[in-house]
Protein backbone atom coordinates (compact mmCIF):
# COMPACT_ATOMS: atom_id res chain seq x y z
CA UNK A 1 0.00 0.00 0.00
CA UNK A 2 1.16 3.39 -0.82
CA UNK A 3 1.61 6.27 1.42
CA UNK A 4 -0.46 8.75 2.60
CA UNK A 5 0.43 12.06 1.70
CA UNK A 6 -0.38 14.42 4.41
CA UNK A 7 -0.93 18.52 4.79
CA UNK A 8 -0.92 19.62 8.19
CA UNK A 9 -1.75 23.40 8.87
CA UNK A 10 -0.88 25.48 11.84
CA UNK A 11 2.52 25.18 12.25
CA UNK A 12 4.40 25.91 14.33
CA UNK A 13 1.46 25.37 16.59
CA UNK A 14 2.09 22.76 18.99
CA UNK A 15 -0.28 20.63 18.52
CA UNK A 16 0.18 20.99 14.69
CA UNK A 17 4.31 20.41 15.36
CA UNK A 18 3.33 17.55 17.81
CA UNK A 19 0.81 15.65 14.89
CA UNK A 20 3.93 16.85 12.14
CA UNK A 21 6.51 14.44 14.38
CA UNK A 22 4.56 12.07 14.47
CA UNK A 23 3.47 11.62 10.70
CA UNK A 24 7.30 11.76 9.80
CA UNK A 25 8.39 8.74 12.34
CA UNK A 26 5.31 6.89 11.42
CA UNK A 27 5.76 4.78 7.91
CA UNK A 28 2.35 4.61 6.52
CA UNK A 29 2.27 8.41 6.18
CA UNK A 30 4.61 11.22 4.04
CA UNK A 31 4.79 14.47 5.62
CA UNK A 32 3.82 17.06 2.43
CA UNK A 33 7.23 19.70 3.86
CA UNK A 34 4.61 22.87 3.91
CA UNK A 35 1.96 24.12 5.91
CA UNK A 36 -0.83 26.54 5.98
CA UNK A 37 -0.22 28.91 8.85
CA UNK A 38 -2.19 32.33 10.22
CA UNK A 39 -1.09 35.78 8.92
CA UNK A 40 0.99 37.24 11.72
CA UNK A 41 3.50 34.53 11.73
CA UNK A 42 7.09 35.34 11.03
CA UNK A 43 9.59 32.53 10.57
CA UNK A 44 9.28 31.50 6.86
CA UNK A 45 9.75 27.85 7.95
CA UNK A 46 9.61 25.25 10.72
CA UNK A 47 12.00 22.00 10.99
CA UNK A 48 10.18 19.05 11.89
CA UNK A 49 13.06 16.87 12.32
CA UNK A 50 14.88 16.97 8.98
CA UNK A 51 12.57 18.24 7.04
CA UNK A 52 12.33 21.81 6.61
CA UNK A 53 8.51 22.90 6.23
CA UNK A 54 7.50 26.08 4.32
CA UNK A 55 4.75 28.25 6.08
CA UNK A 56 2.46 29.41 3.65
CA UNK A 57 0.20 32.59 4.95
CA UNK A 58 -3.03 32.80 3.33
CA UNK A 59 -2.66 35.12 0.86
CA UNK A 60 -0.39 32.92 -0.95
CA UNK A 61 -2.28 29.71 0.05
CA UNK A 62 -3.66 29.27 -3.39
CA UNK A 63 -0.61 29.07 -5.54
CA UNK A 64 0.72 26.70 -2.96
CA UNK A 65 -1.69 24.42 -2.79
CA UNK A 66 -2.28 24.12 -6.69
CA UNK A 67 1.89 23.10 -6.68
CA UNK A 68 1.05 20.61 -4.07
CA UNK A 69 -1.87 19.39 -6.37
CA UNK A 70 0.75 19.01 -9.27
CA UNK A 71 3.50 17.18 -7.10
CA UNK A 72 1.54 15.03 -4.90
CA UNK A 73 -2.06 14.48 -7.05
CA UNK A 74 -4.18 13.09 -3.49
CA UNK A 75 -3.47 14.09 0.25
CA UNK A 76 -5.55 14.92 2.98
CA UNK A 77 -5.22 18.02 5.51
CA UNK A 78 -5.11 18.20 9.49
CA UNK A 79 -6.45 20.95 10.69
CA UNK A 80 -5.06 22.19 14.07
CA UNK A 81 -5.07 25.97 13.38
CA UNK A 82 -6.76 27.92 15.46
CA UNK A 83 -10.71 28.73 16.29
CA UNK A 84 -10.74 32.21 14.21
CA UNK A 85 -9.75 30.21 10.97
CA UNK A 86 -12.05 27.15 11.39
CA UNK A 87 -14.67 27.69 8.99
CA UNK A 88 -12.49 30.15 6.33
CA UNK A 89 -10.11 26.90 5.96
CA UNK A 90 -12.88 24.61 5.93
CA UNK A 91 -14.40 26.62 2.63
CA UNK A 92 -10.59 26.73 1.14
CA UNK A 93 -10.48 23.09 1.56
CA UNK A 94 -13.70 22.08 0.41
CA UNK A 95 -13.58 24.14 -2.29
CA UNK A 96 -9.99 23.21 -3.93
CA UNK A 97 -10.98 19.55 -3.11
CA UNK A 98 -8.83 18.26 -0.09
CA UNK A 99 -9.93 15.97 2.40
CA UNK A 100 -9.55 16.83 5.41
CA UNK A 101 -9.20 16.31 9.07
CA UNK A 102 -10.65 19.32 11.49
CA UNK A 103 -8.89 18.81 14.86
CA UNK A 104 -9.29 22.72 15.45
CA UNK A 105 -12.29 23.18 18.20
CA UNK A 106 -14.11 26.61 17.81
CA UNK A 107 -15.62 28.60 15.04
CA UNK A 108 -18.77 28.47 13.79
CA UNK A 109 -19.85 24.66 13.75
CA UNK A 110 -23.66 24.97 12.19
CA UNK A 111 -21.55 26.73 9.22
CA UNK A 112 -18.65 24.10 9.45
CA UNK A 113 -20.93 21.42 8.96
CA UNK A 114 -23.18 22.85 6.28
CA UNK A 115 -20.25 23.60 4.36
CA UNK A 116 -19.10 20.37 3.89
CA UNK A 117 -22.32 18.65 3.58
CA UNK A 118 -22.31 21.35 0.55
CA UNK A 119 -19.12 19.93 -0.93
CA UNK A 120 -18.40 17.00 -2.65
CA UNK A 121 -15.46 15.93 -0.32
CA UNK A 122 -15.13 13.96 2.97
CA UNK A 123 -14.14 15.56 6.05
CA UNK A 124 -13.86 14.05 9.64
CA UNK A 125 -14.98 17.00 12.22
CA UNK A 126 -14.44 15.93 15.69
CA UNK A 127 -13.67 18.39 19.01
CA UNK A 128 -12.23 15.21 20.84
CA UNK A 129 -9.56 13.36 18.66
CA UNK A 130 -9.02 10.32 21.52
CA UNK A 131 -11.08 7.33 19.82
CA UNK A 132 -11.23 5.56 23.43
CA UNK A 133 -13.08 8.15 25.05
CA UNK A 134 -15.36 8.98 21.98
CA UNK A 135 -16.20 5.37 22.33
CA UNK A 136 -16.93 5.57 26.36
CA UNK A 137 -19.25 8.70 25.42
CA UNK A 138 -21.29 6.50 23.25
CA UNK A 139 -21.64 3.81 25.90
CA UNK A 140 -22.93 6.43 28.23
CA UNK A 141 -25.43 7.63 25.65
CA UNK A 142 -26.49 3.90 24.58
CA UNK A 143 -27.07 3.45 28.57
CA UNK A 144 -28.74 6.66 29.15
CA UNK A 145 -30.75 5.71 25.54
CA UNK A 146 -31.89 2.41 26.75
CA UNK A 147 -31.74 2.34 30.84
CA UNK A 148 -33.16 5.86 31.41
CA UNK A 149 -33.28 6.16 35.47
CA UNK A 150 -30.73 3.27 35.92
CA UNK A 151 -29.17 5.38 38.64
CA UNK A 152 -32.29 6.78 39.79
CA UNK A 153 -31.21 8.34 43.40
CA UNK A 154 -27.63 7.98 42.80
CA UNK A 155 -25.41 11.05 43.84
CA UNK A 156 -22.41 11.84 41.38
CA UNK A 157 -19.26 13.70 41.86
CA UNK A 158 -17.05 14.33 39.16
CA UNK A 159 -14.02 15.78 38.98
CA UNK A 160 -11.37 17.24 36.05
CA UNK A 161 -7.56 17.91 36.35
CA UNK A 162 -6.51 20.28 33.35
CA UNK A 163 -3.20 21.85 32.83
CA UNK A 164 -3.11 25.32 35.03
CA UNK A 165 -3.79 27.01 31.88
CA UNK A 166 -7.08 25.96 30.56
CA UNK A 167 -9.46 28.54 32.31
CA UNK A 168 -12.87 26.95 31.37
CA UNK A 169 -14.67 23.60 32.63
CA UNK A 170 -14.07 20.42 30.48
CA UNK A 171 -16.34 20.10 27.39
CA UNK A 172 -16.06 16.24 27.79
CA UNK A 173 -17.30 16.63 31.64
CA UNK A 174 -19.83 18.63 30.52
CA UNK A 175 -21.23 16.28 27.28
CA UNK A 176 -21.12 13.44 30.38
CA UNK A 177 -23.66 15.07 32.79
CA UNK A 178 -26.36 15.09 29.93
CA UNK A 179 -25.36 11.48 29.66
CA UNK A 180 -25.57 10.98 33.66
CA UNK A 181 -28.99 13.38 33.78
CA UNK A 182 -30.82 10.86 31.42
CA UNK A 183 -29.68 8.20 33.38
CA UNK A 184 -31.43 9.32 36.52
CA UNK A 185 -28.67 11.52 38.28
CA UNK A 186 -29.43 14.96 39.65
CA UNK A 187 -26.34 16.82 38.89
CA UNK A 188 -25.40 20.71 37.44
CA UNK A 189 -22.45 21.10 35.07
CA UNK A 190 -21.61 23.92 38.27
CA UNK A 191 -21.08 21.22 40.03
CA UNK A 192 -18.21 19.64 38.07
CA UNK A 193 -14.88 20.06 40.46
CA UNK A 194 -12.23 21.65 38.53
CA UNK A 195 -8.73 20.90 39.53
CA UNK A 196 -6.37 23.45 38.09
CA UNK A 197 -3.51 23.56 41.01
CA UNK A 198 -0.14 21.84 39.61
CA UNK A 199 0.70 21.31 43.53
CA UNK A 200 -2.79 19.21 44.10
CA UNK A 201 -2.37 17.31 40.45
CA UNK A 202 1.21 16.37 41.69
CA UNK A 203 0.64 15.34 45.63
CA UNK A 204 -3.03 14.33 45.67
CA UNK A 205 -4.16 12.88 41.64
CA UNK A 206 -0.04 11.94 41.57
CA UNK A 207 -0.18 13.63 37.86
CA UNK A 208 3.63 13.10 36.45
CA UNK A 209 5.20 16.29 36.73
CA UNK A 210 6.27 16.50 32.83
CA UNK A 211 2.35 16.42 32.58
CA UNK A 212 1.44 19.11 34.72
CA UNK A 213 1.47 21.15 31.26
CA UNK A 214 -0.59 19.01 29.66
CA UNK A 215 -3.04 16.34 30.50
CA UNK A 216 -7.00 15.95 31.05
CA UNK A 217 -8.21 13.60 33.99
CA UNK A 218 -11.45 12.89 34.59
CA UNK A 219 -13.11 10.79 37.49
CA UNK A 220 -17.01 10.30 37.89
CA UNK A 221 -18.19 8.66 40.90
CA UNK A 222 -21.92 7.47 41.30
CA UNK A 223 -23.04 6.56 45.00
CA UNK A 224 -26.23 4.59 46.27
CA UNK A 225 -28.43 6.77 48.45
CA UNK A 226 -27.37 4.50 51.20
CA UNK A 227 -23.55 4.13 50.18
CA UNK A 228 -23.46 0.37 49.92
CA UNK A 229 -22.93 0.78 46.21
CA UNK A 230 -20.25 2.81 43.95
CA UNK A 231 -19.79 3.11 40.16
CA UNK A 232 -17.22 4.79 39.11
CA UNK A 233 -15.44 5.83 35.71
CA UNK A 234 -11.85 7.38 34.73
CA UNK A 235 -10.31 8.27 31.97
CA UNK A 236 -7.16 9.98 32.45
CA UNK A 237 -4.68 10.93 29.30
CA UNK A 238 -1.59 12.34 29.71
CA UNK A 239 0.04 14.58 26.78
CA UNK A 240 -1.10 14.59 23.64
CA UNK A 241 -0.31 10.74 22.12
CA UNK A 242 -3.94 9.55 22.56
CA UNK A 243 -5.34 12.56 19.98
CA UNK A 244 -2.48 11.83 17.71
CA UNK A 245 -3.12 8.62 17.06
CA UNK A 246 -6.99 9.54 16.41
CA UNK A 247 -6.18 11.90 14.15
CA UNK A 248 -4.38 9.35 12.24
CA UNK A 249 -6.67 6.86 12.43
CA UNK A 250 -9.51 9.62 10.82
CA UNK A 251 -6.89 10.32 7.93
CA UNK A 252 -6.39 6.79 7.20
CA UNK A 253 -10.19 6.35 7.38
CA UNK A 254 -10.40 9.76 4.85
CA UNK A 255 -8.07 7.65 2.41
CA UNK A 256 -10.69 4.84 2.25
CA UNK A 257 -13.26 7.21 1.96
CA UNK A 258 -11.48 8.42 -1.38
CA UNK A 259 -10.98 5.00 -2.85
CA UNK A 260 -14.41 3.49 -1.87
CA UNK A 261 -17.50 4.28 -4.08
CA UNK A 262 -18.54 7.52 -2.68
CA UNK A 263 -21.69 7.79 -1.04
CA UNK A 264 -23.92 11.05 -0.32
CA UNK A 265 -22.38 11.52 3.04
CA UNK A 266 -19.31 13.83 3.38
CA UNK A 267 -19.42 14.98 7.02
CA UNK A 268 -18.03 12.45 9.49
CA UNK A 269 -17.12 12.38 12.79
CA UNK A 270 -14.74 10.30 15.41
CA UNK A 271 -17.98 7.56 15.69
CA UNK A 272 -17.59 6.85 11.96
CA UNK A 273 -13.89 6.12 12.00
CA UNK A 274 -14.65 4.00 15.41
CA UNK A 275 -16.58 1.98 13.25
CA UNK A 276 -15.17 -0.54 11.33
CA UNK A 277 -17.89 -0.33 8.49
CA UNK A 278 -17.63 3.39 8.38
CA UNK A 279 -21.23 2.84 9.69
CA UNK A 280 -22.66 6.44 11.31
CA UNK B 1 -52.15 0.10 43.57
CA UNK B 2 -52.58 -2.79 45.46
CA UNK B 3 -49.83 -4.93 47.00
CA UNK B 4 -47.98 -7.85 45.62
CA UNK B 5 -47.93 -10.37 47.40
CA UNK B 6 -44.46 -12.25 47.76
CA UNK B 7 -43.73 -15.97 48.42
CA UNK B 8 -40.38 -16.22 49.43
CA UNK B 9 -38.74 -19.10 49.30
CA UNK B 10 -35.14 -20.34 51.03
CA UNK B 11 -36.05 -19.56 54.67
CA UNK B 12 -33.60 -19.69 56.81
CA UNK B 13 -31.23 -18.94 54.32
CA UNK B 14 -28.97 -15.47 55.17
CA UNK B 15 -30.39 -13.76 51.33
CA UNK B 16 -33.96 -15.49 51.56
CA UNK B 17 -34.02 -13.58 55.21
CA UNK B 18 -32.73 -10.34 53.83
CA UNK B 19 -35.45 -10.31 51.39
CA UNK B 20 -38.21 -11.18 53.39
CA UNK B 21 -36.86 -8.62 55.45
CA UNK B 22 -37.20 -6.06 52.76
CA UNK B 23 -40.37 -7.00 51.55
CA UNK B 24 -41.96 -6.93 55.46
CA UNK B 25 -40.74 -2.80 55.32
CA UNK B 26 -41.55 -1.94 51.95
CA UNK B 27 -45.33 -0.77 51.53
CA UNK B 28 -45.71 -1.82 47.82
CA UNK B 29 -45.60 -5.36 48.85
CA UNK B 30 -46.81 -7.95 51.10
CA UNK B 31 -45.00 -10.92 52.82
CA UNK B 32 -47.07 -14.28 52.56
CA UNK B 33 -46.50 -15.80 55.45
CA UNK B 34 -44.99 -19.29 54.38
CA UNK B 35 -41.61 -20.30 52.92
CA UNK B 36 -41.09 -23.31 50.78
CA UNK B 37 -37.50 -24.95 52.03
CA UNK B 38 -35.04 -27.87 51.86
CA UNK B 39 -36.16 -31.31 53.01
CA UNK B 40 -33.12 -30.91 56.06
CA UNK B 41 -34.00 -27.73 57.58
CA UNK B 42 -35.26 -28.67 61.28
CA UNK B 43 -37.08 -25.48 62.58
CA UNK B 44 -40.92 -25.24 61.39
CA UNK B 45 -40.99 -21.60 61.34
CA UNK B 46 -38.49 -18.55 61.07
CA UNK B 47 -39.38 -15.16 62.37
CA UNK B 48 -39.29 -11.53 60.00
CA UNK B 49 -39.33 -8.97 62.20
CA UNK B 50 -43.00 -9.66 64.14
CA UNK B 51 -43.98 -12.18 61.52
CA UNK B 52 -43.81 -16.06 62.37
CA UNK B 53 -43.39 -17.69 58.54
CA UNK B 54 -43.86 -21.22 58.84
CA UNK B 55 -41.38 -23.28 56.81
CA UNK B 56 -42.50 -26.11 54.47
CA UNK B 57 -40.74 -29.28 53.10
CA UNK B 58 -40.64 -30.53 49.76
CA UNK B 59 -42.97 -32.88 50.66
CA UNK B 60 -45.72 -30.69 52.22
CA UNK B 61 -45.59 -28.28 49.39
CA UNK B 62 -48.68 -28.89 46.92
CA UNK B 63 -51.19 -28.59 49.98
CA UNK B 64 -49.40 -25.31 51.28
CA UNK B 65 -49.25 -23.84 47.67
CA UNK B 66 -53.16 -24.61 47.18
CA UNK B 67 -53.41 -22.92 50.48
CA UNK B 68 -52.21 -19.85 49.71
CA UNK B 69 -53.75 -19.65 46.29
CA UNK B 70 -56.93 -19.69 47.92
CA UNK B 71 -56.03 -17.32 50.69
CA UNK B 72 -53.59 -14.85 47.99
CA UNK B 73 -54.97 -15.60 44.72
CA UNK B 74 -52.40 -14.02 42.86
CA UNK B 75 -48.87 -14.02 43.98
CA UNK B 76 -45.22 -14.18 43.39
CA UNK B 77 -42.24 -16.62 44.37
CA UNK B 78 -39.07 -15.22 45.10
CA UNK B 79 -36.07 -18.23 45.02
CA UNK B 80 -33.03 -17.45 46.67
CA UNK B 81 -32.12 -21.59 47.98
CA UNK B 82 -29.77 -23.81 46.77
CA UNK B 83 -28.17 -24.64 43.67
CA UNK B 84 -29.21 -28.65 43.95
CA UNK B 85 -33.11 -27.14 44.44
CA UNK B 86 -32.90 -24.98 41.20
CA UNK B 87 -34.61 -27.17 38.32
CA UNK B 88 -37.04 -28.98 40.90
CA UNK B 89 -38.33 -25.43 42.26
CA UNK B 90 -38.62 -23.93 38.82
CA UNK B 91 -40.76 -26.83 37.47
CA UNK B 92 -42.53 -26.64 40.44
CA UNK B 93 -43.51 -23.18 39.74
CA UNK B 94 -44.09 -23.61 36.22
CA UNK B 95 -46.03 -26.29 36.96
CA UNK B 96 -48.54 -24.48 39.74
CA UNK B 97 -49.13 -21.90 37.81
CA UNK B 98 -46.39 -19.23 40.17
CA UNK B 99 -44.50 -16.47 38.28
CA UNK B 100 -41.22 -16.42 39.98
CA UNK B 101 -37.69 -14.55 40.45
CA UNK B 102 -34.85 -17.08 39.91
CA UNK B 103 -32.17 -15.42 41.77
CA UNK B 104 -30.62 -19.01 43.02
CA UNK B 105 -27.31 -19.59 41.02
CA UNK B 106 -26.67 -23.21 39.53
CA UNK B 107 -28.12 -25.91 38.49
CA UNK B 108 -28.96 -26.67 34.97
CA UNK B 109 -29.21 -23.57 33.19
CA UNK B 110 -30.48 -24.95 29.62
CA UNK B 111 -33.15 -26.94 31.83
CA UNK B 112 -34.05 -23.98 33.72
CA UNK B 113 -34.81 -21.73 30.60
CA UNK B 114 -36.27 -24.69 28.56
CA UNK B 115 -38.91 -25.61 31.91
CA UNK B 116 -39.72 -21.53 31.76
CA UNK B 117 -40.38 -21.19 27.91
CA UNK B 118 -42.31 -24.39 27.51
CA UNK B 119 -44.79 -23.33 30.53
CA UNK B 120 -47.06 -20.50 30.45
CA UNK B 121 -45.99 -18.29 33.02
CA UNK B 122 -43.57 -15.37 33.41
CA UNK B 123 -39.97 -15.49 35.09
CA UNK B 124 -37.32 -13.53 35.73
CA UNK B 125 -34.10 -15.71 35.75
CA UNK B 126 -30.76 -13.83 36.88
CA UNK B 127 -27.73 -14.83 38.24
CA UNK B 128 -27.02 -11.04 38.96
CA UNK B 129 -29.69 -8.91 40.18
CA UNK B 130 -27.79 -5.88 40.50
CA UNK B 131 -29.46 -3.80 37.95
CA UNK B 132 -26.63 -1.31 37.48
CA UNK B 133 -23.97 -3.99 37.21
CA UNK B 134 -25.76 -5.55 34.46
CA UNK B 135 -26.48 -2.18 32.89
CA UNK B 136 -23.17 -1.72 32.99
CA UNK B 137 -22.14 -5.28 31.28
CA UNK B 138 -24.82 -4.10 28.54
CA UNK B 139 -22.69 -0.93 28.10
CA UNK B 140 -19.66 -3.03 27.64
CA UNK B 141 -21.63 -5.44 25.70
CA UNK B 142 -22.58 -2.61 23.28
CA UNK B 143 -19.14 -1.12 23.21
CA UNK B 144 -17.53 -5.09 22.30
CA UNK B 145 -19.95 -4.94 19.52
CA UNK B 146 -19.45 -1.57 17.86
CA UNK B 147 -15.93 -1.19 18.23
CA UNK B 148 -14.33 -3.91 17.66
CA UNK B 149 -10.19 -3.56 18.69
CA UNK B 150 -10.95 -0.16 20.18
CA UNK B 151 -8.62 -0.86 23.43
CA UNK B 152 -6.07 -3.18 20.72
CA UNK B 153 -2.66 -2.61 22.30
CA UNK B 154 -4.07 -1.72 25.88
CA UNK B 155 -2.77 -3.82 28.84
CA UNK B 156 -5.71 -4.74 31.42
CA UNK B 157 -5.58 -5.37 35.35
CA UNK B 158 -8.75 -6.60 36.65
CA UNK B 159 -8.65 -7.07 40.83
CA UNK B 160 -11.43 -8.39 42.33
CA UNK B 161 -12.55 -8.34 46.58
CA UNK B 162 -14.74 -10.59 47.68
CA UNK B 163 -15.55 -12.13 51.24
CA UNK B 164 -12.54 -14.81 52.63
CA UNK B 165 -15.23 -17.91 52.05
CA UNK B 166 -15.50 -16.98 48.25
CA UNK B 167 -13.12 -19.56 46.55
CA UNK B 168 -13.91 -19.15 43.47
CA UNK B 169 -13.03 -16.07 41.08
CA UNK B 170 -16.08 -13.80 40.30
CA UNK B 171 -18.43 -14.56 37.27
CA UNK B 172 -18.61 -11.34 36.68
CA UNK B 173 -15.15 -10.31 36.26
CA UNK B 174 -15.03 -13.61 34.05
CA UNK B 175 -17.96 -11.95 31.86
CA UNK B 176 -16.25 -8.82 31.60
CA UNK B 177 -13.09 -10.20 30.20
CA UNK B 178 -14.86 -11.67 26.75
CA UNK B 179 -15.87 -8.27 26.61
CA UNK B 180 -12.46 -6.71 26.69
CA UNK B 181 -11.43 -9.45 24.56
CA UNK B 182 -13.32 -8.14 21.65
CA UNK B 183 -12.26 -4.76 22.39
CA UNK B 184 -8.94 -5.57 21.62
CA UNK B 185 -7.15 -6.17 24.69
CA UNK B 186 -5.54 -9.77 25.05
CA UNK B 187 -6.53 -10.82 28.48
CA UNK B 188 -7.10 -14.43 30.35
CA UNK B 189 -9.62 -14.82 32.83
CA UNK B 190 -6.89 -16.46 34.64
CA UNK B 191 -4.86 -13.36 34.95
CA UNK B 192 -7.98 -11.85 37.37
CA UNK B 193 -6.46 -11.01 40.44
CA UNK B 194 -8.42 -12.45 43.73
CA UNK B 195 -8.18 -10.35 46.78
CA UNK B 196 -9.84 -12.51 49.63
CA UNK B 197 -7.45 -11.31 52.25
CA UNK B 198 -9.35 -9.34 54.82
CA UNK B 199 -6.37 -7.43 55.93
CA UNK B 200 -5.28 -6.57 52.67
CA UNK B 201 -8.81 -5.47 52.15
CA UNK B 202 -9.63 -3.40 54.97
CA UNK B 203 -6.10 -1.45 54.88
CA UNK B 204 -5.74 -1.60 51.14
CA UNK B 205 -8.65 -1.65 49.96
CA UNK B 206 -10.36 0.42 52.66
CA UNK B 207 -13.86 -1.61 52.72
CA UNK B 208 -15.92 -1.03 56.04
CA UNK B 209 -15.04 -3.85 58.70
CA UNK B 210 -18.76 -5.02 58.83
CA UNK B 211 -19.22 -5.68 54.98
CA UNK B 212 -15.26 -7.87 55.52
CA UNK B 213 -17.66 -11.10 55.18
CA UNK B 214 -20.02 -9.83 52.12
CA UNK B 215 -18.99 -7.73 49.56
CA UNK B 216 -18.13 -7.74 45.82
CA UNK B 217 -15.75 -5.09 44.47
CA UNK B 218 -14.41 -4.90 41.19
CA UNK B 219 -12.38 -2.52 39.50
CA UNK B 220 -10.91 -2.64 35.77
CA UNK B 221 -7.74 -0.95 34.82
CA UNK B 222 -7.01 -0.37 31.10
CA UNK B 223 -3.47 1.09 30.12
CA UNK B 224 -1.80 2.64 26.42
CA UNK B 225 1.09 1.16 25.22
CA UNK B 226 2.75 4.12 26.48
CA UNK B 227 1.08 4.58 29.36
CA UNK B 228 -0.29 8.33 28.61
CA UNK B 229 -3.52 6.99 28.43
CA UNK B 230 -5.55 5.32 31.61
CA UNK B 231 -9.80 4.36 31.51
CA UNK B 232 -10.64 2.83 34.97
CA UNK B 233 -14.26 1.11 35.55
CA UNK B 234 -14.80 -0.08 39.14
CA UNK B 235 -17.83 -1.59 40.68
CA UNK B 236 -18.01 -2.08 44.73
CA UNK B 237 -20.80 -3.29 46.29
CA UNK B 238 -20.87 -3.62 50.17
CA UNK B 239 -23.58 -6.27 51.42
CA UNK B 240 -26.86 -7.19 49.85
CA UNK B 241 -29.09 -4.17 49.14
CA UNK B 242 -28.43 -3.86 45.58
CA UNK B 243 -29.27 -7.05 44.99
CA UNK B 244 -32.76 -6.79 47.51
CA UNK B 245 -33.88 -3.80 44.90
CA UNK B 246 -33.01 -5.37 41.96
CA UNK B 247 -34.85 -8.61 43.08
CA UNK B 248 -37.79 -6.27 43.83
CA UNK B 249 -37.97 -4.98 40.58
CA UNK B 250 -37.88 -7.82 39.30
CA UNK B 251 -41.29 -8.98 40.93
CA UNK B 252 -42.85 -5.60 39.81
CA UNK B 253 -41.74 -6.33 36.24
CA UNK B 254 -43.25 -9.77 36.61
CA UNK B 255 -46.71 -8.09 38.25
CA UNK B 256 -46.92 -5.85 34.99
CA UNK B 257 -46.62 -8.83 32.82
CA UNK B 258 -49.26 -10.46 34.02
CA UNK B 259 -51.41 -7.25 34.18
CA UNK B 260 -50.28 -6.64 30.43
CA UNK B 261 -52.07 -8.63 27.43
CA UNK B 262 -49.41 -11.88 27.54
CA UNK B 263 -47.41 -11.89 24.67
CA UNK B 264 -45.57 -15.43 23.80
CA UNK B 265 -42.30 -14.86 25.56
CA UNK B 266 -42.01 -16.08 29.27
CA UNK B 267 -38.46 -16.12 29.91
CA UNK B 268 -37.10 -12.80 31.11
CA UNK B 269 -34.00 -11.52 32.60
CA UNK B 270 -32.45 -8.36 33.99
CA UNK B 271 -32.14 -6.59 30.85
CA UNK B 272 -36.08 -7.28 30.63
CA UNK B 273 -36.79 -5.32 33.53
CA UNK B 274 -33.71 -2.63 33.08
CA UNK B 275 -36.03 -1.79 29.88
CA UNK B 276 -38.79 0.25 30.94
CA UNK B 277 -41.20 -1.24 27.67
CA UNK B 278 -39.80 -4.82 29.14
CA UNK B 279 -38.30 -4.93 25.37
CA UNK B 280 -35.29 -7.50 25.20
Amino acid sequence: MKNTFVLINGLPGNVAATMARAVVSDPRFQLIPVSLTGPDIREPSFQVGEIPVTLIKPDDRKTAVSKIRQQFSDFIAIDYTHPSAVNDNARFYVQHHIPFVMGTTGGDRNALESDVSRGNIPAVIAPNMAKQIVGFQAMMAFAADQFPNLFAGYSLEIKESHQQEKADTSGTAKAMVGYFNRLGVDFKPEQIQQIRDPEVQQTQWHIPEQYLSGHGWHTYTLTAPDGTAVFEFKHNINGRQIYVEGTLDAVLFLQKQMTAPMGSKRLFTMMDVLHPQGES
